[in-house]
């Protein structure tokens, strides 16, 4: 076990005039701050200012790369070659690399967005061209993703850190796997199991799956959302929790310059 | 007089399957690469692959940003904020330079591209913009623009060094501004008239204006173009009359790390 | 005066995952509805989703094309030339027909947005552009606008309709000119007054400017806003105003096929 | 065997400053004109132009629908679904409506673009999608794609007419599928033999498979390409052949008002 566990979320999903997600209740729960770089939402004056909220909360900044995809959020698959995630990584990298630096800290982490977060932890040829990018760009950035994925395998091989992400709010399989949204059950929204869970990850690195029995799920970071107001409460919830269990909250990685 | 002069070019203009412009060719007569960075041209894989040509042959690598403008090329007018300018500036600049990194080389300089070229060199609030966004990101960036401009007047307030640029393909009014584009006698397409030009601009300062009197122009680099056959023609006859007036031609700016 | 009068609201101005506005709300307010054309807003499906939420309740389906902005919402000056404003309009306008004719409706008028919507009250060469687009579209569409508009102008010389519209929530210079939204009591947010100041307008066409001297403002429709709950809220005051007064309320513009 | 065989290759490329294929020179050769709309190539202005330049010689426009993909060229597979593929393919049938009525002339036909061509060949409930989306913006329009697809199979189900086409520049299977094109042989470079293939197939119906055997291939079109030098020479050297064994060539569609 770690002796301490972060949290992380999705910010500066904003796009223009459009916003998304309640950034500042999300930044008063989160250690680490997943920041999308403007390929499937961000833009630039967004990146900067959310750069700017974290350090100024000590909260951790991550890199979030997505698929150039805005209308579609980056949530959807697409057949992108290994050569040019490479160098839109690297894009998405530097982007908010000098809005960090601006902001007074540095890109500590990369975690991959949406579709490509997906992608990149079943395909190894992605996930190699992301943590390549990645190392290019710094070598001490921590890649951030599942636990037995083809991501963090990649970035164990680079030489690269890593920490593992687990889900308080979802189902797993016995496997160790995420139960598929469509099934039954595969997501849970009773604050207080949420809670519960999100210390189980935290204190055992075991959860009950989806039929009750345990499974060992490493976690050296739990996963929340700030897009509707439901997944604010979630998220205060999980951290609720953590604080009355007396596990200590702290990013895995740290935003010093 | 400088005891140099350098030659630079708009670069990395393709679009994914689109291309513009003879790069290769342009990258043989040139000592500075004005990269397009992704807001009105430049796709990553261009801008590394750009930097990575550039560095190879020992031209230093600029950034050239522009406004989000790709169907207009960045040649429109746009209303833009100065604290959205600074944010894009600033984004433009750190996706280079995390590929010219990559590529073994650094952003040396900054030229604005098209409408934001002329506007920055108008409007003193984007010219400040600009340079704030440049210093922020690294307070060793050389300005490249029209002498007399808001651009270099910003820069040079800003402690930032600056390089001005003149064209030896356009004929210039009594008050050394640029002939508009639409006006008779404004663009020069001989061969043998603007390599004499350029001689003139790099060996004396001064060039015949439109009215055949003779006008102080400063020039630490000469601009060429490589969007058309005729265009790398002209550029290899800007060199060829240096070379042969026995001009030194030389980066303005270093491209170390 | 009008017999009637018509109230006017942009709508479908979400963006993939980006909502902006509440459609559901100002459709029960207004009789015409701007439906964004997917170059500032709009995605295919919202078009085709807002031309089916204003059908099933009797609103008028109008065009609100922009300038090819998303990021900065259509809101920012632009200088499009006008062979591409012709052909950006065609192009939108023809994407906003094929979903109303779906939704079992048709486009009825044009509204240009934003930035858009100002260059054409201001700029005959743009006027004239968007309009002969309009015509080339649908010789009976309607052309909406701010009365003593280039725009208006525009359309009466090419034989097409026109409406004029305006704001019961903006003060009035006494030229009959909008007070510019930097300067002192430009916007009105009282609710009680902006109902009054719809009556006035649609009952003897004056209202008070913002000297509180009487100036006539020829208006066939009234612009109404739902980007926030105060702007609903507003409309909605304009609404119960104009019944309270026994005012018709009903479109300028048919939307029968 | 049809009586005459239809050539139909992809224009109207271009977008902004960035050009795609000589269309001058290949509106000389085809009879039907597969004419991007915007998504994945196809600014409003070359749209326009391009049904005006396919009008005024004759040739059929069709739509060339694609995936929003600009910098992939649409030519990556992308998790579209169905609901949006519906609104995006009336969009820009919508859009490119506009433009061909403006020129004189009227959408005749649909062929899906690059990937979401080999996407609507192969997933049902994607091919019904879009052509479910022809349907209602024009009942009479043509599903052009290749014979034995699901876009065809489901074009027939909604009772839309169809043709097939053929390639005479690629290798077949034996079961009449094309030849992946990383395979040896897969791509069929010389003039004269691509010539005689397209001869075979407007005659016969059957061409030599990679194997040197017959097959059979259903084609009332020939697909041709102009993007590159020797691809107009093939294109010319197709048209040259047919010519020459007395096949009529004309389109399979009418493009009357």
């Amino acid at each position: 076990m770690a002796d301490a566990i972060d949290l992380n979320s999705d910010l500066g999903e904003r796009f223009g005039a459009w916003r998304l997600g309640d950034d500042e209740a999300v930044l008063d729960v989160v250690t680490s701050a997943n920041v999308a770089c403007g390929f499937h939402a961000g833009d630039p004056v967004t990146m900067l200012r959310t750069c700017e909220r974290a350090t100024s909360r000590g909260v951790t900044v991550g890199a979030h790369p997505g698929h150039r995809d805005l209308v579609g959020f980056g949530r959807r698959a697409l057949a992108v070659e290994p050569d040019v995630l490479h160098a839109e990584t690297l894009h998405q990298l530097g982007a908010l690399g000098a809005a960090a630096r601006v902001a007074g800290t540095r890109v500590a982490y990369v975690k991959p967005h949406g579709a490509l977060y997906h992608q990149c932890a079943a395909e190894p040829a992605l996930a190699e061209s992301l943590v390549a990018a990645a190392r290019a760009f710094d070598d001490g950035l921590v890649i951030l993703g599942p636990a037995g994925s083809a991501l963090l395998r990649a970035a164990r091989e680079a030489g690269l850190p890593t920490a593992a992400e687990a889900f308080a709010d979802r189902a797993y399989d016995a496997d160790g796997g995420l139960v598929p949204r469509g099934r039954a059950g595969a997501v849970i929204d009773d604050p207080a199991a949420v809670g519960e869970r999100a210390v189980a990850l935290a204190t055992t690195g075991r959860v009950r799956d989806v039929h009750g029995d345990e499974v060992a799920i490493a976690a050296e970071s739990v996963c929340v959302h700030g897009d509707t107001p439901g997944a604010v409460g979630l998220a205060r919830a999980v951290r609720r929790a953590l604080e009355g269990a007396g596990v200590r909250i702290a990013p895995f990685a740290g935003g010093g310059r």
